[in-house]
């Protein structure tokens, strides 16, 4: 892990003295605390991580988290009531001015408390280098975005066989949790999205206890978590007979992922792919039904780095990135196609890390 | 919910014109944006909340969002890019002075960009109104919390027939979760402690592969989120024939949550609570190892409105809190007993919302 940290401070264009980490409660709690110690059990809220230019890292944590700790190879300084956290804080920090602090993950009650307390230090902004770093996967994230994909792909060749008249939304990700979970996912990735008929035109709609009826679209969009790094994949399935309609949707939106893919690698700019996609839709009948991003960075968050293939962004995609491609098309009060797999960018290309099928399938 | 709008500035010392909730990204959300507009679905990232005295509330969504958010009884902007999202931002908080902002659950991030943009603006901490307004559940929430507490009441009753020899922590996890979803929870309200034998020792351990074996202690402590509102509960069991001290240390807790129960109600100083059940268990053969707190408030957050059941603790209790009651003895390298139920403070006692047994059984 050390080269993570060493990794953060290289990009960080303030060249603080040290790093400070801070976890307010949940669900306020600054992921890079897990990136730079390895951990990946425990909730550390209030826990601190302080970073050091030579990688080392020592962190502040309760007596309730003393025994999880102890699995990172971490400097642990334990505190058992509040006056002790703050001696260790004080001490931990004393010799350092330029304290760099991740303003994106801090609460600005916590800021402003620090703030306070050591007003003759500098804070500055890391929180960007917190980012870039994070983008580019080293060998250990890829293996876990890796089995987080592997689970995600069992799912889906089972969920064809799960879908039956009358189940209801809410039992439908039942099963596809329980499923991730029985092969290896420590938890569902984020509340996973089982929606039937017109409920699949709302892209963030989880589930319900709406009832399966023929000719519903289904909409699955689900990840795994695996020792906290993720993946999230979306699959759509016609209960039954499909319509012309839905078939050109579904064909349109596989088109557009298909162009999201040939068009990725090391190099180019995460808005062309987005653009392309994007272009492409707005070209057919479903004009303006295209309406989130094309997709976003995963690893320790679903939504990782801040990063998204979008019209906005000014990222330009780098070898070890990793990204969902996720075009949909919504038409409200009918229902939504999206299909979405995780991709690893490579210097000429892709290699697509969710490998289970796609095929529009009449269930 | 106006009710609840209003009660927020009721609250407020600082006294605000008006109150904004600004959600960052996953998961730096802040939950009262779903207790203010009473919306149980969605991501809403980077939406914006404004609450008005009158209880009236403005939402400023993006598209992807528009379709959830009209199930609020809310006013909705619907933004397409920034710089809609900004025209909207300055018409809606144009005629105040006084914003107020609960520095508690907004990154620093936007807080400093806020700041920036409305610079003649002055931005009030009203974090302490929602804690103290959402300590104090209505009936709504209530009914919310007695379900998600039915649900898990139904799952510890299945546990026992779950273990058996060589189950593995994770596979008993996903049992528990999945009993939870079929009984009508969204989700696990945490990742679900399931663990075996020593492990049992980390209050905060989630699950890994460990194997179930004779004589182990087995810790399951898990919540059911139901609507956005959590249950919290756990259970210690034996798998097999117990030692003295297994049972030593089960009945201590179980008389410890006694005390704590016949010393809950309306009034009561929740240090006080934490301080009777701390002596009491200091007083045993395992003494100092009560390593956390006796409990904490419940509701849209597992842990609630920041109130503790805790030594440094200054609240008082009061009709219609909930929380909570969780003693526990860890004893490093060995094992943990922890015995946790969820509980309606009344005025003259409490009311347990999970009622599932809770006797050391040998399976």
């Amino acid at each position: 892990m050390k080269d993570r940290v060493k990794n953060i401070f290289k990009n960080a264009v303030s060249k603080p003295d040290i790093i400070l980490i801070k976890n307010s409660s949940e669900p306020f709690i600054d992921n890079n605390f897990f990136y730079t110690t390895g951990l990946h059990k425990g909730l550390f809220e209030g826990s601190i991580a302080i970073l050091f230019p030579d990688g080392n890292i020592d962190i502040i944590v309760s007596e309730l988290e003393s025994e999880t700790a102890k699995k990172a190879d971490v400097n642990i300084c334990v505190y058992k009531n509040q006056s002790e956290y703050s001696k260790i804080l004080q001490q931990s920090i004393s010799n350092s001015k330029n304290i760099g602090v991740n303003f994106k993950a801090i609460t600005y009650n916590d800021f402003y408390n620090f703030n306070k307390k050591f007003s003759d230090l500098k804070f500055l902004d890391v929180s960007e280098s917190f980012e870039k770093t994070r983008l580019v996967k080293d060998e250990i994230e890829i293996n876990l975005i890796k089995k987080a994909c592997n689970i995600v792909d069992k799912v889906v060749e089972k969920i064809p066989e799960l879908l039956c008249e009358n189940i209801k939304e809410y039992e439908l990700a039942a099963e596809i949790d329980y499923l991730m979970q029985k092969n290896g996912a420590d938890k569902a990735a984020f509340e996973t999205i089982s929606s039937f008929g017109k409920n699949t035109s709302e892209p963030h709609y989880s589930h319900g206890s709406t009832i399966l009826k023929a000719s519903d679209f289904v909409l699955c969009d689900f990840g795994a978590c695996h020792k906290k790094y993720n993946s999230d994949i979306t699959r759509t399935f016609v209960f039954g007979k499909t319509s012309e309609i839905q078939i050109e949707m579904y064909k349109t939106v596989l088109d557009a992922q298909g162009l999201a893919f040939e068009n990725s690698k090391s190099g180019v700019k995460a808005s062309d792919v987005h653009n392309i996609v994007d272009s492409f839709i707005n070209s057919t009948k479903f004009k303006g039904r295209f309406i989130h991003s094309t997709g976003h960075s995963l690893g320790l968050s679903v939504h990782d780095g801040n990063a998204r293939l979008s019209q906005f962004s000014n990222l330009i995609l780098e070898e070890n990135m990793v990204f969902t491609i996720e075009p949909g098309i919504y038409l409200p009060g009918f229902g939504g196609v999206r299909i979405e797999d995780d991709v690893l960018i490579k210097k000429n290309g892709i290699e697509i890390l969710t490998k289970s099928s796609k095929q529009l399938i009449e269930i």
